[in-house]
């Protein structure tokens, strides 16, 4: 493959990621749903964990990730009935996406502090 | 640190980077200029190779990424002036996070034609 061709069929893939994962909200949904495997992971839990998403939205971005098989939603009747939202297999695939956004975001912080 | 400090900490990196690479553009710039170091990167060029962005939009991008010292501008005055965009050694550091969506939006793709 030519060079052109390449750094073409890379720029698709970034585009092709960014039209699921884009956005203020879905990576940090996604992290959240990382960072607490086996817990229930109820609408509210994650909410508060995201901060600044209003429900509408959060509804919305949930939707999204469970289209693209990222997240589980599962109800659970019981005498409360409790909705749990849980990271896919297919969701971990993300890790090294938002890994790899947090280790920039700190230093880039760390860079702002120090006045650079 | 307890884990729900740690997991928040993690959120709001990822959200701090999302502040600046963000949105539909900036990575693919930021992808391009680093698959092209070492030659003249004009407006056009980058405009031709980011597929669908506007003269505007790339104007605001680029602008926005050089006030995060990410991009260098230079206008080199010769009998015809050419301005060159160049990525600085600070947004060499955004490589990872390309890297991270490329390979993610590859297997993504993949997933889906086969059907899954």
């Amino acid at each position: 493959m030519k060079q052109g061709d390449i750094c073409e069929q890379e720029l698709n893939a970034i585009r092709d990621s960014l039209e699921v994962l884009g956005g203020k909200w879905k990576l940090r949904i996604m992290r959240h749903l990382n960072n607490h495997i086996g817990e229930i992971n109820t609408f509210k839990k994650i909410q508060r964990s995201v901060e600044g998403i209003s429900a509408k939205m959060l509804s919305k971005e949930l939707q999204d990730l469970e289209l693209n098989q990222l997240v589980c939603r599962t109800v659970q009747e019981a005498k409360l009935t409790t909705v749990r939202y849980d990271i896919t297999d297919y969701g971990k695939s993300v890790f090294p996406v938002t890994e790899s956004l947090i280790s920039w975001g700190l230093n880039h912080k760390k860079r702002i502090q120090q006045g650079i």
